[in-house]
């Protein structure tokens, strides 16, 4: 799974593929030091996630394994609100 | 999910995977910024998206979970049309 | 879908996945203006293509929804030959 | 399959998808010399590795192709440790 | 499919996903020219190849459309021995 930051959000009233009603949210990746990549992505959110907050993503077929995502057009989903990353006893990064 | 601008279309008379009917629209990613990053994507239509229009794209096997593609070789499909981008209480995009 | 050239045939006599009797051509991308981008694929072939025609080709299990690649180890295949791609009112390739 | 570091662990308290009770490891792709590419990805951990093991990582559908994995929104798992990569009779990389 | 040089073999003792017995090749990518990327991918090989050889290598599900590797986590599969690719009527590469 990719680590993203939630920076806003994306509405669409014309859309398809079971998507009426899903929240979706508008992720940059982050980089191995925790930093912004500029690089977007459109994710459905299932933890009721909120800017500014580190989340734990998942993609293709397997963005559609939740409740929130079945049988949905999804391609990126939100799956956790990372608390934190350790390497050793140190924190690369903790909410 | 990926946003896309829609540039074109694409016609192909000689078509397999029950492709037949559908309407396959030429886009392109849209970088972090909302500009034309000119890398093309060939989507088939599900929501009668026009030139000029942003759009989000769903890849691979999700693809296939609207009416119009499924059991249909297509591994980008154009999802929903894209209303608003926010960020905060500013708009990164406004149709 | 990407859009591609084929440029030649592949002939593998030691092959497993069910390829035995598909047509495995040699395609290369094509970019925005429709330029060679010198990245090679090899895909199943379900359209009878020729050397030197743009084609049409879908990726991952995508690959697999038409009847000649059904159950079949192929992650790429030409699903369509290109007649047009047109932007507005101009042709942007036409055959 | 690629090799991955092992470098760091993730803890994500609100998570779907089936991951609770899951082991998610940060994990640094390495290279064709088995250097640190820095490039992070979080993974599911099946096989009980630890910090600093060189790792076989599975990707997309098949990465729930195991016994922890199997219904779980899940993209990448840790599968196998390695004990060896050699080419010819020398070691590129031996545990 | 993309075109695979193979270089070496990996070994791990400890590993899940149905992947005991599986033989797993270290391959490297092939460029346009047939000249060796660097960049280096696991497969589990299908076809009894060689050090050396030129090989086809299938990925994600379609990976697991063979005897050898139905139902097991791997993302990459070699599934054929490449014996020539033409290019009109000369070859790029002849085994």
């Amino acid at each position: 799974m990719k680590l993203g930051l939630v920076i806003g959000k994306l509405v669409s009233s014309r859309k398809e593929g079971n998507l009426d009603g899903k929240r979706i949210l508008v992720v940059r990746y982050l980089n191995d030091e925790m930093k912004d990549t500029k690089k977007t992505v459109a994710c459905v959110d299932t933890v009721n996630a909120g800017e500014g907050e580190v989340v734990l993503l998942c993609s293709s077929s397997s963005a559609r394994l939740t409740d929130t995502t079945k049988n949905v057009a999804v391609d990126n989903s939100i799956i956790g609100i990372v608390d934190s990353i350790s390497i050793g006893k140190e924190y690369l990064y903790k909410k």
